[in-house]
């Protein structure tokens, strides 16, 4: 067949190394698929990052990935080399100058300039498609895109890292500290030697900038994200969870609020029983609140070669079809500005752990802060580390001892200032653990 | 604008009003959604089905669904009045003739007569978009037939029907019987004055015709489908399904084996801590198993007004953006015969209960007629009723006692003939319960 839509990819690392492999396995049921062939035609690959498992002897080899994404003998460049700017920025920004249609799954670069990029796109009338960037294999972006057009969406959250809540899962379950599974999730390669960008809470932020606009029609804005990582999460913290009923994920929300859209990424108390808490180990989830679908919720892989080659191909089917639409589902020019929610603003339950001298009048200075700034508490438990059961109350008298609350619906500048008071009493042996609780 | 999408709607009950709702609501925003106008023009409704909350004064009556079908003044026609052949049937072919598009949520039309509607649909290019037949707001459809489309599909499954899964929840919730939470789920309108469609497993097993289809490109065959419905859950069967760490769930599964494709619905025992176990009161859930993206999964409401409205709009968007594909994502001309597995030849693990006399050898008796079929067994526990605990060990000597036995893998055929031959030995004092087990 001659029409077949040739495709030329930049980055044959563990995606490309995917997509190279799924073309190679279903070349030929995929020209019935997608009504036409899909052919790889060309790849560009640093020699030190290419993936020894893939044969790409077959394929046209370009060096330079912007030459490339102008090469006349492509429909489409596919960029899955990673880089919120650079050569990835100017290659995709070469590719739709040229009329190329471009799929990527390139969410630093999306996050940062996808409004841009978005119009560049819809002004050559190309697909700018980036289903594998948000949350892998789970085909979130289309979703958000078509299937629920129809709704006013409140609510977009997720555990968007697969990393974080590896980390997260095994801290639960083996009762270990995070330094421990850090490492050993290190050398199991599920993260990075620095693994500040999964941990800190970035990566989780990039994925949220876009299914914010997605959903809520707004321009992408990064910058206004509220980020906390995993970091601070105690084996006291989970244990304290488990005993309330509650699990620790990490958690990326959008939620629109009257003062505009709040943007956050932070460890996030959710209920037991309830399906986001048993979205275990690598897999990542998201959720969409909609006014006439409900709650609606998708799970699956976030990550590695084969789904997001699954969420590539997708990207490439509808291309061949010919569905093409606005990169994040309004037209870039009527993306609405990004009104941000200030944090401080933000209402919900808050979990507080504090490490209380034991001194007589130090609960009752706590409890005065709390109902100084209007906080009323729905539980309070002073506990002891599982470690140190069964045996006598604390360790000695005067030493500090570990005193868990759940507020009611409040605010976090209620929080903050009730927790810096405090904190400056001197009644505290250590700054104050504070996890949000999300409603579900 | 004059290019609006013309719409035509057959059926004002629940789904029609929700359809006739989000229209008002969305008007505006949905032109810009979908690029153009969705314009509801007509509808037809019978008197006494028609939706008090529902103001279709403004749109023109055709009290003859088939002749609405035909109308000149649509381009759409949606079938939401439901029935597996009759108006329903006569109307969807009309309208397919006359050269409509047509959306239906009508899972019984479509198991029965798919492929031939299919077949219709393409002869005359035109879309039949069917995403509110399955599982409602859940948009599996197009998940399927597009976002996933790179993959081989090994396993489709979910919980399909609300209605048992509410039963379901609260029994184990409450600790009910059976009959019971059914009376009272027909009193708060979650089940049907006659349940048989629901619990029997029928509803569950027309979608499953359709997500079978879908994900492995064959012909719908509904007939073929093995049903059990969940009429037979006892409380008995809750408790010891919890003890031993599982849930049970109606399922619905299509599986692709060497032998051909299993489709079946039953009751399923399903691990706890997992998504799926949470699936909780009516929601929904659909879980694909592909080999690209590994294990994916939907939940979402799969009845109601709105969700199902949800669904229908995005197949009217989709319409009105010009984007038709075939109905089952495979031109109805290449889908493949349905070859069905024969269910003793299912493989997996069992759950099987039973009320065994208190004799000398009755333990012995059962335990040879497993060995004889070559069943080796994980766990036996005997059982008693919570009701009756604590307490002595059974009421008095000879009375039967509950023996509850996990099998490790083996075949459906080997577990029927083990359990017939221990009911004809004589050493049980009802029929045995059985219920599959599900590999997640």
């Amino acid at each position: 067949m001659t029409n077949g839509l040739k495709v030329g990819l930049a980055g044959v690392g563990t995606v490309g190394g995917g997509l190279v492999k799924l073309l190679a396995a279903r070349g030929d049921t995929l020209a019935s698929r997608a009504g036409r062939p899909i052919e790889l035609v060309a790849v560009s690959t640093l020699e030190h990052r290419k993936n020894p498992d893939v044969d790409i002897s077959p394929f046209r080899l370009v060096k330079d990935p912007v030459a490339l994404a102008k090469d006349s003998g492509i429909d489409v460049f596919v960029e899955l080399m990673g880089g919120e700017g650079g050569v990835a920025k100017e290659s995709v920004e070469a590719a739709l100058r040229a009329g190329k249609h471009v799929v990527t799954a390139n969410k630093a670069l999306l996050a940062h300039h996808g409004p841009s990029l978005a119009a560049l796109a819809e002004k050559h009338e190309v697909a700018l498609n980036f289903e594998g960037a948000v949350a892998g294999g789970i085909p979130v972006v289309k979703v958000i895109r078509e299937s629920l057009k129809g709704n006013d969406i409140s609510r977009v959250y997720g555990i968007l890292n697969g990393t974080c809540n590896y980390i997260l899962t095994m801290m639960e379950r083996e009762g270990r500290a995070f330094a421990d599974v850090l490492k050993e999730a290190q050398k199991q390669g599920y993260a990075e030697a620095d693994p500040t960008f999964d941990i800190g809470g970035f990566d989780t932020a990039h994925k949220l900038a876009l299914l914010t606009s997605l959903a809520f029609g707004t321009r992408t804005s990064f910058e206004s994200i509220y980020i906390e990582g995993i970091e601070s999460i105690t084996p006291a913290d989970i244990e304290a969870a488990d005993d309330l009923s509650y699990r620790i994920k990490l958690l990326g929300v959008a939620l629109r609020t009257d003062s505009g859209i709040e943007q956050r990424v932070h460890p996030t108390m959710v209920p037991k029983h309830t399906a986001i808490a048993e979205v275990a180990g690598v897999a990542n989830c998201v959720a969409i609140d909609g006014d006439f679908v409900g709650d609606a919720m998708l799970i699956g892989l976030g990550a590695g070669g084969g789904p997001t080659a699954s969420a590539v191909i997708s990207d490439l089917i509808d291309i061949a079809r010919g569905s093409i639409l606005p990169p994040f589902g309004t037209k870039a020019k009527d993306l609405k500005p990004y009104k941000k929610a200030q944090m401080r603003a933000h209402e919900g339950g808050y979990y507080i752990r504090l490490s209380v001298y034991d001194r007589t009048g130090a609960f009752a200075a706590i409890a005065n802060r709390m109902a100084e700034q209007g906080i009323s508490i729905e539980s309070i438990v002073q506990r002891r580390a599982r470690a140190e059961l069964p045996g006598y109350d604390r360790p000695h008298k005067g030493s500090p001892a570990a005193v868990v609350m759940i507020t009611h619906q409040t605010t976090e500048a209620a929080v903050r200032k009730a927790l810096a008071a405090i904190e400056r009493d001197g009644h505290v042996a250590a700054s104050p653990q504070m996890i949000r609780i999300e409603k579900l």
